[in-house]
């Protein structure tokens, strides 16, 4: 991204602002900070005014590295926690902030960083905190041609992950060797990290967050695969369900009844969808067959420099500090079947990241369903 | 684990739950759950009572899965989070807790957790949450003679990984792909999982928290990897810095003299040493070296569960809701030399994992030391 796209984003923010009545932003979160700022490194904050200003504090070994990326106007390094609290008194000074609101990302900050940022030696006391969530959620709702760009390149090194898994699925392999597979492929291929890998087998994927286990591939268990790669900073999100030989009738049944209910929702993510209509398009298809016990979480959550970001469904946005989502405007960037069909002794799930359309979705995961491994 | 370990280390939790004046915990962060109940899930809780009652609430889909291996009295499913806090009101209720204290995690909780978990239909008004950080933290300090089993089987995965890795250095390669490396590895030789990987190279070995990018390697550039294996629920922590090719006698000699104070501190890593002692122990020959204003973050943190945990040093303590260490006893477990040495153009850090001997430190980690890949 050039200057010119931080400068764009940051203006949008501003307004944002100043409609949700903050007067200054202080960003920890690195995705956030990578949006406005085109660096979100861990340990290091952003702080940007009303007036279009971007200050950051960084570990004081970073600087040189941070500014041959990142847009900013000041800088500063700090040594340890007390420097940082120090270095965000400052800024306050500087930008002459004496009372009114800090924006604070309040789905991002546990108490005890709540407690630094808002420590009375960085903090003015008549500045209140207030969460800037809805702000930096708006502002990355809706990619820019260079994120889908950046999004689907993401998502050919998913599927390049996908496949060298599904590849490895055989009797004896454990889960976490499966995932080491991904993963090596998606290093490989151009991911330069990815977030956690969900890799479960057997009984195993009939649970809501399968984490990789020694667990030993068995003939007949399904093993569900969910993977993310990061590459150049922006995220994909794929799942396979496959089987290790030939899948009972009733497993081939309840994944046939899964990718017809994620199908039925993809062909609807179509620029003015909501996502509640979205997820119903989904959920209703496998109610309709039976299974409408057997679903943990929701359908669909967005995708970006965040694996899981905004939009989320409405209750589940309402838990995460988010807001209702608006009808989806073209060029969000969405994961679609996230909830899978959980039986008591395993379960199904298939999921593609998808680009709402303005005619058609965009699916931007490719990689084969099939629940017999060719 | 057997359900004996469980019940004695929860009988040590309600002692100290009484010393601390807490009425109840509620337990949402994986590692605090699996010490005390051996599951430690994303998206769960576990309620523990003064009178050693355990009450776990887990996605509806997990149920059979938890009950398989973990100790407990009372378990829930629920569907989402409204029926997260229903069941939270449950508890309370059956527990007949209307006034006092719940214990919370504080330094894990966000925002918007904290927004569930308080939520007016979870907990009772005249409850009020408190920090339990100290308790969770406090009995999870002095590591069982179990736990140093399943600490030094991780340790052996982290070897391996390391070898891996630095087996791969090698002009053109990636950092991405040398990460692959070293993880493919841990997760063959037994690693269920990981956490992050950093690893930087050439001038990005600068920066304090280098995650992998797409960077090449080039002759002369240094590479700092450092990995952490989960092996049986428990993690492992070692990192190395090598060279592309032959040193530069600058490189050597920082290299040498933080070898020398990571070592000397590591020696003093026996029953009784302070925090601060040993920190400064390292931090000292860094400074007399005349490289005192090139290190970053404390050099000594906790291992067990967490691959950073409890102890940590006092200033980063306070800001970490941990309460400043006692002395440290035997079979504390802590990696030593995390701070690194960071000039502006490159930097080195050397860190291993280190049990607390009552007459001679247990260094676990026994990856070779040298600058120059052999």
């Amino acid at each position: 991204m050039d200057k010119d796209t931080y400068q764009a984003r940051i203006k949008r923010c501003t307004e944002m602002m100043k409609t949700e009545g903050c007067d200054i932003l202080l960003l920890t979160k690195p995705s956030n900070m990578q949006y406005l700022t085109g660096d979100g490194r861990l340990c290091a904050y952003a702080m940007i005014t009303t007036d279009a200003k971007v200050a950051m504090g960084v570990p004081k070994t970073d600087i040189e590295d941070v500014k041959q990326g990142a847009f900013f106007h000041h800088i500063v390094g700090f040594e340890d926690e007390v420097g940082m609290i120090h270095s965000i008194a400052h800024y306050f000074e500087h930008f002459n902030l004496k009372e009114g609101t800090v924006g604070l990302e309040f789905t991002f900050l546990t108490q005890s960083m709540m407690g630094i940022v808002t420590h009375p030696h960085a903090k003015p006391k008549d500045v209140m905190p207030k969460d800037c969530t809805p702000i930096l959620s708006g502002l990355r709702l809706v990619k820019e041609e260079r994120e889908i760009d950046l999004l689907r390149q993401a998502a050919v090194v998913a599927d390049i992950g996908m496949k060298a898994a599904i590849e490895a699925v055989k009797q004896g392999i454990t889960e976490s060797q499966i995932a080491a597979e991904a993963e090596y492929a998606m290093r490989y291929a151009g991911a330069e990290d990815f977030w956690r890998t969900y890799l479960s087998s057997g009984p195993r994927t009939g649970i809501a967050h399968g984490l990789p286990t020694n667990r030993k591939l068995e003939t007949g268990d399904l093993v569900m695969i969910d993977i993310h790669p990061i590459v150049n900073g922006y995220s994909s999100d794929i799942c396979r369900t496959v089987c290790v030989g030939k899948p009972s009738n009733g497993k081939q049944v309840a994944y046939n009844l899964y990718l017809k209910a994620q199908q039925a929702s993809i062909a609807k993510a179509k620029a003015g969808i909501g996502m509640v209509e979205l997820g119903e398009a989904m959920h209703g298809i496998i109610r309709d067959g039976g299974y409408g016990e057997h679903i943990f979480g929701p359908p669909i959550h967005g995708v970006g420099i965040d694996f899981e970001e905004s939009p989320l469904p409405p209750g589940h946005a309402f838990f995460h500090g988010e807001k209702e989502p608006p009808p989806l405007p073209v060029n969000v960037v969405i994961a679609i079947g996230n909830c899978g069909l959980y039986t008591d002794s395993w379960g199904v799930r298939v999921e593609d990241t998808v680009v709402v359309g303005q005619q058609e979705p965009i699916v931007l995961t490719r990689y084969p369903y099939s629940l017999e491994v060719k």
